[in-house]
């Protein structure tokens, strides 16, 4: 149902959404990504039992729609917290981080004693840009990850998977649930967990024709879509 | 149940939102306004009757709004259209124009014609900055509209009325829905259409305190709310 998107083309698509192509902003792309991954989390794990997530942020925009998701998350009635042990030093992460501080959003400095009390985890750290090696602490962080046995939400890319061939080793995080962002990518076809969602409802339909992108239709005015549920 | 904010505490929550105080972005914002009164109207005008919408886009940020509420109606399956007869020459308005263009949503140049086989029309024109006299074209057009009988969607205070003292005059429109974006405006306390919603989901819980709004809850992980119905 859905074509999945190399990662040549997933960056390519993405320089084309912020060209005068199509002359969308970076920061309402990201707003929209991380709007989405919020409203796939609150559609399966009710705030109720999941109240405690802990976001961990990476440098770039896979970070970015982290940081988004969880601003949202503290308005559906959740209390995430933050491991963002990378902090570039760029204006727009540095807004998104400040937005997240006025929601009292904490930022934990030590991962190791992080995953305390935690009922889920969200892994907004290396996106479609990713290349190996894994470089630290995202390699760490991984391997205590994938041991803890805490439901993981991969956005867009599970963290450390190869974008065109999924897993590279037997250590890699097994993600609960996906999101995949704008399209899927080539690993989304490893992937074993329960919920696969598909978010980034902003595609002009000129471009995804271009791409040969299949969309499925969204439901309402829904900002994601479950397209494969194990459940 | 809610509070309303007057004009001069509403310029000054915008100001408080973007300063260094909350760290959001222009773009973030008016993304996440566009986008609730977007779903506003899939909640209560369905797409099958209510396919053809025209959007009267104002020359400030309230038009900014319409433009991302046109954009994301495409998306659930509207066909809008444009009368945007005031173009702003700064960059984000002429994104925000680029972006719909991708979508083919059709700019109107002449409005007297407009309204012909219209099933809805969205009033972005004049916002929470609004004050008299109305400027042309738009005195024009809100008398046609208010003449045509046609089902109006008001963004955030009806065009031509008072923030704060609601209708000039009888000839003022008269909305079917009312999305207020934030908080209710003093305006909104005189709105007798059939649905006022609230949007805009986005106000820190400091900030809500230290302006005492009573802001209602959202369902789930909406962007808007219905605070009364009269059906």
């Amino acid at each position: 149902m859905v074509k999945f998107l190399k990662q040549v083309l997933a960056t390519q698509l993405d320089v084309d959404l912020m060209s005068d192509k199509c002359g969308f902003l970076i920061e309402q792309l990201m707003e929209l990504a991380g709007l989405s991954v919020a409203q796939a989390i609150s559609k399966e794990y009710s705030p109720k039992q999941n109240q405690n997530i802990l976001i961990c942020v990476g440098p770039g925009n896979n970070g970015g729609d982290g940081l988004v998701t969880a601003r949202h998350l503290v308005h559906f009635g959740y209390k995430p917290k933050l491991y963002y042990p990378k902090q570039p030093n760029k204006p727009l992460y540095q807004s998104l981080l400040k937005q997240c501080s006025t929601l009292e959003i904490p930022v934990i400095q030590n991962f190791d004693h992080g995953l305390e009390g935690i009922d889920l985890v969200v892994d907004a750290m290396l996106g479609f840009g990713f290349k190996p090696p894994i470089r630290e602490p995202f390699g760490s962080v991984l391997k205590t990850l994938a041991k803890s046995g805490k439901p993981i939400v991969s956005v867009d890319v599970p963290s450390g998977w190869s974008v065109d061939d999924g897993p590279m080793d037997e250590h890699c995080v097994a993600p609960d649930m996906l999101v995949s962002l704008s399209a899927p990518k080539p690993c989304a076809g490893f992937f074993k967990g329960r919920f696969h969602y598909l978010g980034g409802r902003f595609i002009p339909r000129f471009l995804a024709e271009e791409y040969g992108l299949e969309i499925p239709e969204y439901p309402g005015s829904d900002q994601c879509v479950l397209i494969k549920s194990l459940i």
